[in-house]
Formats: structure tokens, C-alpha cells, sequence
């Protein structure tokens, strides 16, 4: 793969079966990524080490997924001035309310842009990283704005079944 | 003002004790911005014409601080493909979690970044754009980087007061 | 269909598990509507169409159903003056709690009448809606004591099984 | 008084303080109005008295307020076919959120229009009156066109105050 | 059957499955009891006359079990000054926590003794019966003392299998 | 004092304020009762003491007021057989839903019948006390009633300033 | 098996499926346990009993599990001055949120260290345990060094699937 | 001071009014400690530094105190191996039930001992230490069985005040 333009990290692979929602998204349009398994805190070192390899390699954008005790965007926000998009991904009982607060309610200075909980969290962090990239990117832009014309032709093409 | 970069939207003039922490975030890196009272259920038409207007102008961001029912950002980021960021407004009864739900679960295809409840999240959306900018803009993301060093360097240098 | 007195909108196809409660509460009674999927955030121009065109038809209520950060009913609150009903879709992982907020905690001067979470609440905004109507239209109210009557027979004459 | 359009119950003197949020925007528009202290529990049978009086007076709608364990609105929905409006009265531990849900989640065939908590709901049950009202009288759909009009011009001549 | 001591009410057929906890522990320890479906909200004269009649049987105790915006052991206690038992139902999306706080958070002057959401409290509240009934009734006090005997006895027999 | 036939036992004496609501209720109908400040985790060899001691005294209730993590009326009703009655303290951070849901959520088998958070929680379980005392004794019955009565009088009585 | 250096309790013998992962922990590495069902509420002689027991044998943790009104790590740290451990055992309708409150917020002077919700909770107690042994082991300390060192490596070596 | 024993660490310096709390307690027994201000994420190098500082120095335990988004306890263990108690520090606007989870919902693997939120979280914290600790100091352990003695003696002690 050519060098990738966002980080996509999650706290373990059964994440992936949400995160990967993010990773279509900036697929379907064209971004490059990497994606990996790192957690923040079963492996802080080798996370430290790959968000200096990711910086680096010239990535601009992290999103990273986790849930319950979910500290992994925190964590990267800490260590990287660039933007860091967060995750909440589902918990086994708490739904997620866990991972989002623990996501959402960072303190002054640090911030994560945070997302909705699951797929379609997953799915519009990877397209907000998009619309950062069309800001400097006339193409993608272009790209965007006929995502988003045929989205909203779809919902007008839709058609609801006759009441039985 | 010289033309804005990012446009600062809130639904009510009581919220601007939350979103002028999203201003003076901006105004201490030297980012241009506008900062308007428009709400979405009360003058949406305006709203509207709001969002062409700013995008005309070049803005780059919009920030969106709403209480309660809070669907500005939502609604800005169903107009512009613009990057959107929500600040949840604490309401008066249920503190924001309100707010914050009303914003952050946005479902796939129109994303808001989200931060936190009140002045952390109102300052970090501030220095996200920041962030935002900077990935194009080297003086400003040295600008950055001091910041977040003189940041750490405060608290290396606070020290508590003895037990008595 | 003759010219709809209601009209039932909602976000997503999927909803229309949940919001056909609505459409069957008012067929039962009568009631003319229009049911449509129209997405307050990816099809907003559509949804402003729709309502100014509904509005000429001469609907007299908005029922609106939506999930997460349910916008939909708040925002044709914001374009037009005539009631709107609101029914909180329950969430994939908050269960609708998310919607119920986002819908029931509007600002002072946009009311939105919300109903409950899932199918009781879609069918009570239907027969909601069927009260209103009633007010002006006296073989509907006999209809509706009708209805009101049956169902307390029905509950009368429920009987439960005897223990094991 | 002439006699009233509108019924507003509330179940304790001390919900005064929020309910009358709901007569003032009655009394905006000219639409008269009963209000009394009521309560399901402590007086039951003055309720069904009171519920029996009012609709023999021609009343149109009631708004209940009540907090805590918040039955009034579902107790007269269950006595009157006429449309119910509730408000959430703030309780003084839970702010409101125990009565929200013992209004909001009534069961299917009794509906309970249901509105934000505290005094945003309050004013907003009194609106959603006028509104239905408004159906068949022009001269308050008019009234009601220039409220809205009036509130999205203060938004539009909100100034905010520049940063220190 | 012989008269009742206890009158179990349910707002459904469907709360049965939970409900018959209650009726359970009242056999197991032979207090006669009548089992109802009744709704508050749809059909509130049949509660009312059923509290009559239940009261002239010389019916000591209410249990009621209901889901939502549970007000049935509310308006039963509105209307007698017998002890009422409340039992909150789960309800199908917020679990129960609607019908906990509908049911519990009573105002000063009309107490409900509430028990656990679903199986556990619809049990514990025909144990709570049998409790007050075993204060005027020694056997009754010994069948307790020996039921409380049993289960600890139940309890200290129990092994766990061995980890593999 | 002359025995009690109540026992209303508080963790802390901060949790008079509230409980003394239930002493209140207890003292009005006449109902003698022991009140005392035991913790079930500083103190749990002195509650086993005093259950006993009450109980030989003769005391028919417990009434138990706790917050937070609030076990005190589950470790009473684990140890006595006798009617067991909570009440959720309001706690400094999470209002009393800690101390609620620490009190309801009773296992199968040992119930505590629990009521409001804070004041009216402690005055309903006197007036619960009160009506379970009533079952055998008329005086106290009329007594009751006549609350009731009154109650209902003083609503009747109620009205409401008029708007200015 | 010889004398057990922790104590491993749970109210129900279903709450085995979960506590078994405290137990796995701690025997693979090596330290010895004792697994006991003894409920707070249903067994409180037999628990203190146990208790008194197991601190003779020299026990040095205790670790419970318990749902709902879960008080059996309070009433276990109210009888011993020995570290309690507290494991949140989800319960059936509000899945662990009521076990999680009722075990963390105990009052001041008696702690219980609380884990997470389920089945990472159980286990990571085990792991806390082992963690508090190995300040005296050394090779313990190793163990546990090599435990962590494997995890890391574990998720370095983890790949995710390639987008299809 | 002599060499700490226990490193207490707090996000904030206005997190001292509570986690001084710890300090204390730790003082009360003659435990000596080091208390510094380092943020999770504003100074995650100082952070690590710290920690393998501590470490160094012999320190046997880590008491951790943060709010919101509440990663230092959660990083703190990621990084060491030592035993990690949390304190869960009350927010502004959601009164800490996000920096409870935050801290208590850590995944299998890296535990952290999680304590109530706020004063009596941080006071549990050091007192667990100091049982930890006792484990292997008699002299402290005796000393941990008197302040548990006297606990019981002043609860004995108290005295309610007669009702007026």
C-alpha cells in the first residue's frame, strides 16, 4: 500500500468487525490507510511507537476505536498535536454509554472529535477524515458532494410497502 | 474581521458563556472567525442562508455549540459538507447529557465531530480546528506545538499544598 | 389516496416497522395520510419540499419518526406552524433513549408532542392525531369512544391461566 | 373568566412555578383557560370530577403537569378521549427524568403528548394548544405565523459581545 | 377459591409471565389471593370497581405489576389506604428503568412499596405479603422462618464444579 | 418511650434529615418507634444486636434509610423475617439512584419494599408502616382515613395566583 | 488443595460463569483459592462464618461477585479489615449497572476495590490480586511481568483481515 | 519525606480538594507518600517518567484520581505492573458517573481497582492501601483493627435529636 494519509487503531481485532466501517468509507473514497490492532493499554509502548512511525510516514488523521474503559484516542491525542478521531465501540453490557463518555469528555486541551457508537460511528469518522482531505483536495470534494447528492437520491427514490 | 476560516453557530445568546471558549481558543492561534446566534427550530431559513453565506466567504469549519434537543449541528452538517463540530450546551435539568446525545449519534453518511459537555468541549473544538488548520499551515502548527509544551510544562510545575 | 390530512414521515426504511403502527392507527380510523422516508440530515432540501407541498395539500399534522439524534420531528417544527408529533425509533445500542431526548427536549417556542419509544408510541401518535381530528368531527369522536369502549371490554374479559 | 378552551392541572401548588409557562402562552393568544391544582394520587375522585366538569364545559385539551412518579397526565388520558398534553415537572433528586418517563411511556391505545421538562415544556404544551387551535381558526393561525416570525427576527438581530 | 387475602393486578396478559411470581410464593404458602388483568389508562372504571369489591371481600394487600409509564399501583393507592406492592415489568427497550421510576418515586402522602424490576420483585412482593400476614399468624411465622431456613440450607449445600 | 413497634434505623447520621420525615409520620398516627444511627459496614456487629434486641421488644417493621452503595436494609432483611421497609438517601454525587437501585434490586427471596428517594421516600414508608398497622386496628384505619381525607381537602383548597 | 491465599465468593451459583475467570487467573498463576456460593442475604451466618473461617486459614483477599443489590462485597469488607475485592455481576434488566453501583459506592472507612461489569471484572480481579501478591513474590513478580510482556506481544503479532 | 510508599496522582490541581482525602488517610497511618499533579494527557511524557521514577524508588501502589474522560489510572496501569487504585473525581456537569466508568470498565488484562466517586472514593483508596499493605506489618495491621473498632464505637455512640 502507498503511504497511508489516516491511522486507523482499535483496542482489539473483535473491534474491527465496527471499525472496519471506517475503513470502507476512506476506502470508497480513495484514501489511503493503516489499519492495526494496538492497545492503549495492554501495549503502550508499541502504541507510542507507531504514532511516531505513523507521523512520520506523513499520516494526518488517527481514529481510533475502543470500548468500554475506552482510552486509546485519549491516549494518542496525547502524544500528537494531529487530529484524532474517536470511536466508541459497543460494550458487552453497557451498550457503549461506557466507551462514549469515556471518549467524549476529554478535558480542556486535549481534544478527540467523537462519533456516534458503533457502525455508524465507525462509517462517519472515516467520512469527516474525508471531508477534512477534500478542504486542500478539489477532486475529493467532487467526490464528496456526489456521495452526498446520490445518498440523499436514494432516499428519494425510496418507496414504502402498501398496509396490508 | 478579515474574512473567517471557521464559523462559530449557537442556538441561543445564553450559550455564548460555553461557546466563547471556542472563540478564544481560535483567537489566541490567530485563526479568523465568525460568531453567530441562529437556531435551527427558530429561525432555520436563516440558518440556511447562514451556512451559504459562510461557505461563500471560504469558511472551512463550522462549530456548533446547542442545549437540549440540540440539532444544529446536525442540521448545518446536513447543508454543508463542510467539517462540522458540535459542542453539547449543559442543559438546565439533565446537564447535558441531553445535548450530547442529540449530537453525537449522528447515523452513517452525516457526520458531526463531537466534544465535551460545556467549556472543555466548547475550547477543544476550538483547538481541533486549530489542528485542522495546521495540517496546511507550518507556523501554526509550531504554534500548536508550544502550546501543548508550555501545557505540560504547567503541570510539571504545579506543586500541591502540604496536608495540615 | 384522497388528499392526506396526515402526513407520516421517517428517516430510514427501517423505521417502517416501527412507524406502520401510525399508518394502521389511522387507516383504522379512517384518517387519510402520506407516509414517506425522508432523512432530515441526508435529504434536507427533499424534506422542505415535502413539507411546503404537504402543507398546500393541506395536511394538518406531521408525525415524525426517528433513531439516535432524531432531528426529524425538530426540524419540520422549524418550517412550519402545524402540530408536529414525534415517535423516538428505538436505537441499535441506546434502546431509543437517545431519540426520546433528542426529540422531547426542544427549545422554549418549537413544541414537538413526542409519544413513546417504539411501536406504542407510533400508534399513539396516530390515535393522537385521530383525537385532535375528533375535536371537529363528530362521527370520528363516536369512533373513538367506540374504540376506547372495546378496548376496555377486551381487557374485562381477559382471563388468566390457573398456576401449574 | 369566559369559558375555557384549554384545561391546565398540575399536581402540586409548587408546579405553579413551571406550569405557568403554559398558561402565559395561552393567554399570548387569547385562549381561555382553566388551571388547577389536582393531584391522581392525593384526590383522586376531585380528578375525575374535575376531568367530567371541564369536557361538559366544552374544553378542548388538557395539559398536566406533574413530577416524580408522574401519573396525572396518563390517568386523564385514561378518563377523557380528549387529546392530553404532559409536562415533565423537574423533581428534585432525578431533575425531572422519572417524570418525563412516566409520562412519555404510556402504552399503546392511551396516548400522552408529552413535552421537554421544567419550563421550555410547559411554554411549548401551551404552543402545541394554540397550534391545534389554530387548525380551524385563521385569525390565531395568523397570530401564530407573526410569534414565529417575531422569534426568528430577535435570532437574527442577537448581537453577540466581542471577546475581552 | 375462598376469599382472598391478596388482589395481584397486571396492566396485561403479558406481564402474567412475570406476575405469576407473585401468585407462586402466595400458593407455596397457602395465601388465598385473586389474580387480575386490569389497565389503569384502559380501564380505569373496571379498576375502580374492582378496588370496591376487592376491599368489601376483605382483601388485605394490593400487588400490582406494570411496565412503562407504570401508574397502576399509583391509582390504586389513590384510592384505598390497604398497603399497595408495586412491581415494576421490564418494558421492551429501556428494561424497566420507565417502570421503576413511574412506580417507586411516589410524592409524600400515597406510598407504593416497590420491589425488583421483573421475576425477582414480583416473587419478593408476594414475600413481603406473607411477611405482613405472618405478624398476626404464628404458622404462617414458622412456615416463613423454615422457607428462610431452606434457602440458606439450599445455599450452603451448593458446590461449584471444578475449573477444567 | 413505651415499646416501639417500629424501628427506623439510618446509616449515618447525616440521613436524620430525611428520616426523621418517617419518625414524623410514625409520631402523627401515634405509632411508638425506636430511631437509631447503625451502619451495616462500620457497625455490623452492633445491627445484628440491635435486630435481635428489636425484635425480642417486639417491633413488627424495620424501616432502613441508606445511601450509596446503601445495604443496610438488605443485610436487616437478611437477618429478620420481619416486614423490611428502604429508603434511598439522596446521595452528594448520584442524587439517590446509587442508593435506589442498591435497595430495590433485591434477590429473589429476600424483600425489602422500598420507596422514593429522599423526604417523601421516609414520610411513605411511616404512612406504610402505618397502613399495615391499620389491617388490625380500627382506631388507626379511621385515622388514616381521615388523613386521606384531609389530604384531598387541602388540594380541593388549593388555588392558584393569577397571572400578572 | 492447600490452605487458600484468596477467597473467592459469589452470591449465586450462576454467577460461576462469570466469577470462574477470577478463579482461572488466579490459578494460572498459581496461587491457591477457595470458591464458595454464599449469599449475603439468603446465607448471612454461613457467609460469616466463611468469613471468620477463611481468616483463620490465613486468607489474605477476598474477592465477590454479586448482582442486582449486590451488598456481598460491602458486608464481607464490614466483617474484615482484609482487602475485599468487588466483581459487578450483570443482572438480567439493567445489566450490571445496579450490581456496579451497589458495590463501588461504599461509604468512607470501608473500601471494596471495585472491577468492571462481567467477565474482564472477575478476571482482572484475579489479576489484582496476583499483582498485590507479587509486592512480596519474586517470582510472582516474574510471572506477572511475563503475563503482561505476552499480552503485548500478542497484539502486536495481531493482524486484521484485508477489506473485501 | 522518607521514601514513599504509596504515589498518589491526580489529573488536576483542583482534584487536590478530593484526593487529599487519600493523603490523608495514608497520613493517618503513618504510610508515606509522594502526591503530584500529572495529566494522562497533557503530559503523558512526565507521566511515564514519574511512574518509572516511583517505581525506582520502591513505591508499592498507585492511587490515581481523575475526571471525565479519566485515563490516568487506566495508563498508569498499562505502564506498571504495581497495583492501581482509582478514584473517580466528580465532573462538572455529569457529577462523575463518566469518570467512574471511565476508570472502572478497564479490559481484561489491566485492572484498576476502582473506588466510590469523590471523597469517599478517595479516603477508601488510602485506606485499602493501608490494608494492603497491614497484610505484612502487624503493627499497621493492629492499628488498621483499632481505627475499624473506634469507627463502631462513635456509630454506637451517636445520638439522634428528639423531634420537635
Amino acid at each position: 500500500m502507498t503511504r497511508p494519509l489516516v491511522s486507523i487503531v482499535m483496542g482489539s481485532s473483535n473491534d474491527w468487525e465496527i471499525m472496519q466501517q471506517a475503513a470502507r468509507a476512506l476506502q470508497d473514497f480513495g484514501v489511503t490507510f493503516d489499519a492495526r490492532v494496538i492497545s492503549a493499554h495492554r501495549s503502550p509502548d508499541l502504541l507510542f511507537d507507531y504514532i511516531k512511525d505513523m507521523s512520520a510516514q506523513g499520516v494526518q488523521f488517527f481514529i481510533a476505536g475502543a470500548g468500554g474503559a475506552a482510552h486509546l484516542a485519549g491516549v494518542i491525542a496525547g502524544k500528537t498535536a494531529l487530529p484524532v478521531l474517536g470511536v466508541p465501540i459497543p460494550s458487552k453490557y453497557l451498550k457503549g454509554m461506557d466507551s462514549l463518555l469515556s471518549i467524549v469528555q476529554m478535558p480542556k486541551g486535549i481534544p478527540v472529535a467523537t462519533f456516534a457508537i458503533g457502525e455508524a460511528g465507525a462509517a462517519n469518522a472515516g467520512l469527516f477524515a474525508v471531508s477534512m482531505l477534500a478542504l486542500n483536495d478539489k477532486a475529493l470534494a467532487q467526490k464528496l458532494a456526489d456521495y452526498r447528492k446520490k445518498q440523499a437520491e436514494q432516499i428519494a427514490a425510496t418507496t414504502l410497502p402498501t398496509l396490508s
